[in-house]
């Protein structure tokens, strides 16, 4: 290991073997990762308490059920274990590498929940404005919850019937972080921002026709909120909005 | 003219100069409009009560002028005049051809109210979302007067403060058509339309920055409405959103 | 109910049970729209007469039998009941639920017809401009005969043979309010809004291919119409052009 | 010349100074069109008697000058000079190289005619939507008339007024080639092209605003023609059309 | 019928039962199509000695076939009858309604030819750059063909590998119309176009990539092409390039 | 005020002057925002400690004033006051409103401080790419401390030098929201994303030129990127990206 | 064979059958490429070594099989044979061909190796970003090595982990030309191109969803990259980058 | 200086104040490039021999004069210096700093010549399609230059004139690099592309008009092209054309 390389290296310094000149010579071209570099991505990891995930879309069942037991032989880390945009297939497969292995069709996400611990500090609230966005808004909530955070649910409260929405201004209010979710037009996280003070992640689905163009409408209408706490991310990307929310939950 | 041609035929039948077979034969190569269709054209006028109009906007001061006293020429007609997308230049031209122009400069509306006679059924609403919204809407809103219409405004009531149009409810409540001008992500009309009964005339503004792209995400916001009383017109058309508004009041 | 939360505290209130400082602070939680306010949306179905509607895309066959069941139960009701976006699996599930459903195919509309109640004042035609646009258009008549209107249709009569359209000018000039369904470049509008005074709702339709790109050429050419009375709906939105000419021809 | 070094070595097989095989190797070496393939382009602007065209947009008016005096200076060519998208500084200049040259503002165009030769066999028809379609219609006329055809126009015959289309339709029919300039919906082509046999040249021009996208609108609407004897050329390229026509018209 | 109508008004002012004036006021209230308008379509197919043309795409088989059988009803027409886009299924339908029917796999065309007439002036000639293009310029030649035109063509030149369409310069030359058919960067219109006179009409294909989208990069191609003589369909539109190409080759 | 109509129904009630089934009557056409509803947004605005603000662009330098000195009149607020979007003859005005004005030409804001107080919890950094991307990283910059929060930025760190960046690691490990600015290809985000744990606000800007479309291609870049923690806001937001970063700095 | 042709005009010539002035006559006629034109193409072919290359997609398994055939009945050429985007079907046909075929299942490709010569002069590095860009960076790796280059890859690098990439620093520098493969934001060949010297040909690939487009936010990312060593091919074409690259080796 | 630092740890460990172990502690919290990483920058701008750049768009010429006079100062480097994208203002000001400076004003490039020597191993020839190409195709031609290599250009050789270009196919044949320069519909790489072994470099400007769309169609042609050996870079980046040529040129 490159550790015990660059420890030769000083060995050699303590030694009188090798003058420090030289020595810095030497550590020059050594690859910078074996200082220690590489570790810090692992902090990363350990300071986030992120679950361990998968994409399943795109990979074969063997392939998500190879990594998954990979992830299950690290006997250090307890976190829960996500494979995301999964089928039945991928499921019969993953079920057979963790018995504890359960999978929310509507989400397409399996999860292997080895802890309960809830690291985040408020609550994250997905709100959603369809029936339709609702996969979407699930593949959010269960990421969330896998994250170790609170969370809630806000579900079918377009702002075609803003009363429907107004009605849970108190829920809205109790949130630290809201993802909302919606197609078409979008507009739901406009009127959502506008009622409350915490970092609203809009979600756009490619929920619609016509003009909807599988989501690039309610991504411009995000985009051009006209409340200011709202941010973006990618159509359907429902997992992106869960990991952001939970990252500042935790801070 | 044509009249005189047709009659002259007929006289030939009546004359028996001619026989019904072969008046047939001529009658066909006459071109239709001749026997009074062009007439339809006029009648249609008549019957909306509609404003003439002429469009400023890529034609000259004194061009602009001229139509206008054409306009005051035909002495029949009491229907208002109309210039949209006027500036300065072309108000003191038609200021000098008619004395009562009168030149609004935030909608760039040059009007000649001739009659002030109310046709149109109902109310019409002009609702708009922010204070750059307000020259479409104002457009639209002195189309809307001048083309015989009863009509009131609400602006600055945006979305992303929900509760500035809810206090409104009973106004919107009352309007027979609405028109909705709204830049940005464009979601007032998906509101708006959810809390009344009357048919919205949504109006996309070139209003935003960025991934507004002109209007484009107001505009596709606006087609992807979830609500189903909500109709579109073409990016800034407060002229066209007015026109299509003052036909449905009157039927 | 709401209402009667309401009337406890104004009960104690009277009774002296609770001072009116106090009561103000339980009314303030309490949802607005126990005051009242979801009444507004109750009302409004019950003014506009409109049809109930399940969109069947994007549901299971039992999802929409469920729902249909529901609202089949709401006794009070005679609405009638649509289906829209079915298909024959859709159709058994909820033949099931009522055997006087019948399924329309070439529009993908299960329609339950419990009224034939005339509420709209007056005609709506719907005319379309080729045999691929009739589905659309077949969704809009349907659509909105199923809320009350007396309908009449024109199919086939595209601009370039311009004649097919011209000999029904009376049939034309007869509606209250036309639906226009083209695809391709999406014309038709512009010539039956210069033939009429009426309002007329243009449906862009997906038919074409090439630079049509699924209905965006026809939807750009009817946004950009010449003619003053033509508002938009979205792309293949056959339904959504008939709740707005249904809410006009109430009016 | 290469002719003669084509000459040359033929004249050395001849006199034997060279093997035909040896001949064969040097002839490889010959750039091809030093073998008369430069003639071809010759004799195509002989055989079409095309116009001599400069495009002024994007050049210098002294630059300009400079090639309209070289064209003057080819004493054996008599056919007509343009100038395209030239304006008064260029027209200056060019002034001063010809005394006869002529600006044509509207669609800035500056024209020498030194032939009034009618070499098209018919009559090309250039037909225009609205006023503002004007100027891309005279660089259509004014070019078509230099490249020795006879023209006729019919302006102001938008589709949204059809009758002032159809009273000309005995024009329309007796056109050899259509021009047909349009924006906006670009609906024309498709009306004008139902009506007669001929080919229909679709020019899309720039006219509108918000949704027309700068002539995309049209453009598209043209591509997506429903009458089958359309073709279509770049936005606002009314010279283009032009020589299109003047090649069909001349075949 | 119409025609019998005006007759009878006509017989009426011959008799002196209807002044001349009274009639006028009667013709003007009859559709115009009565006087012979119809008719106008009915001599533009006889010009043009076009086929007669069934879309098969959309359609099921049995709805082509019954198209098909009223076509060989009409006696005296002796038009080729083509069915575009067909599949093996529509083939079998068709080939039970006219057993002369054939099948065109590569082009998806079916063919019953009942005329060798050739009406066409010259040869259209149909050139296209990949093999993966053929397709639809086998639609284009097919088409061709049977509106009674001469066809050559001149397959797999795409302009990466030049000399291939250099050595049929003398076919390029002899050709009255060019159907110019390219995927990718269509790049072949505008080099064909340098080297020859005769309009070339270009057709995009929807042949290639990523960034070809299906055919726009080939089609802005086109539209840009720095060849005056170039004129453009819609993406994979064979058939209508044929048409075009058939209607400028009969004048 | 509200609160006293409210409590002015209930003294009534109390005192038997009015019934409770007349008082439930009366409450529901009480505007709800009389209930307390509108000073949630008040309320809003003391818990965010958001500083005041005001778009310059748009309005006239005499508007802007007005709505300055507006704010200054309001004696209890001591928010500071932030003009956007601002240039010379805006800030000629608003420095006559109030002499503590000053004017940061880069960004195009004018600030009015009237707190110095940091009420976020941590240091918010601004990250950029290109020292084109100053402007809009200022904007962010001021608007972050000037709404109450610790602020540090990073500039001229993009990824084509990514040494540069790989130095500050450890400032960028220390905030607690980061806001990262870059136009282009929009790549910083990733890179930053993956080297932290924060959450990262990327705004696009519209430097570049071709093909990167006013910010479309940066745009396009965030919304994918393939860091887990980046959230996007519309082009060149600068200000917005502030509000939000101020939004979760301060949860 | 021409070359025959146009000695019989220079023997007729040396017998003086044929004046040098006809023959230069009949050789203009002569198609050039007879002149030996065509060979340039196969110098070309010799020069480069590339390997014959048939595209699978869009022929039948029998077509490539017989082109496979015929390329291997061209004793002379030592070529190896590649059949891009191929399938299972396609390889069993191909086997039959050729017993030595092999077929890598990830990339599409099918590879006759028939000889293991090294014509590059350097190492072509395939840099990927993520797991689902592998296909690609496969069939660039397989195409560059069956064209004569050494070759090396490295898999895996996504800059949202840039310590993976920069451990391999070394490697990147050792390349003579690297191609970079990446999806998403396309993020790769900026922080590539900043780190080496050699030129960097990017592959964006279709990797990616909702605002991805298949492969249009990469594709603008590389076009729009900061690092000026950094060319771009067309989405997914990995097979295109291995040419340039290879091309690039052998200068 | 870090250097130092790292020095000084290793005396620390040589004079054994400093354990091994502890040292290693230590210089995993050094910034990795104060081990010399930043001089591989370094090292690479001296192994590539490029010029010192600075773009002059978006900065005030007293900004551009500084920079060029800091790198005036450097008075070890004898690389030429470039502004890119500059005008007379900014020349003005660098011409005070240097008088040596020369303003190409076709490119708007301002050169500092302060060596001629030629690293580059071929020749780079600059292809260009039409006359206004021609300053985009000189940025890439004075950069090539200016960066030590020897160039040659070919301008006005677009494929509807094709013999021009193939005139020149020596010159073509002898090039180590092409940069081929086209506005419109991009054609020429695939031609160039297809008559040369060696790479070509295309440029799409944003000449045209229309459905040009400022150079998108000649990007996708060249994205799109059929010929192997073609890379793009962005839309009118001459000079990046130019800096990837000459790293090319110089392995």
């Amino acid at each position: 290991m490159n550790q015990r390389e660059l420890l030769k290296i000083l060995e050699s310094v303590k030694a009188r073997k090798l003058s420090p000149a030289k020595a810095i010579e030497r550590l020059k071209h050594l690859p910078f990762e074996d200082l220690g570099f590489a570790k810090v991505d692992h902090h990363r990891a350990l300071r986030q308490g992120f679950a361990e995930v998968v994409l399943g879309k795109g990979k074969t069942p063997q392939q998500v059920a190879e990594i998954v037991k990979a992830m299950l032989r690290k006997k250090d880390s307890r976190h829960n274990i996500l494979v995301t945009r999964a089928d039945r297939q991928i499921f019969a497969a993953v079920k057979k590498a963790s018995r504890s292995a359960k999978f929310h069709e509507v989400s397409g996400i399996i999860a292997i929940e080895r802890t309960a611990e809830i690291s985040g500090k408020g609550t994250i609230l997905v709100v959603s404005a369809g029936t339709s966005d609702i996969p979407v808004a699930e593949e959010a909530l269960l990421t969330a919850r896998m994250m170790g955070n609170r969370v809630e649910h806000l579900y079918d409260v377009g702002v075609a019937g803003i009363h429907r929405l107004l009605e849970h201004r108190e829920k809205l209010a109790q949130a630290r972080v809201i993802i909302c979710v919606a197609g078409m037009e979008g507009a739901l996280p406009s009127v959502v921002g506008g009622l409350v003070a915490a970092p609203v992640i809009a979600v756009p689905t490619s929920v619609g026709y016509g003009a909807s163009f599988g989501g690039i409408a309610a991504l411009l209408g995000m985009l051009n909120s006209c409340a200011s706490n709202v941010t973006v991310v990618n159509i359907d990307n429902g997992f992106g909005a869960a990991c952001v929310a939970s990252c500042i939950n935790r801070i």
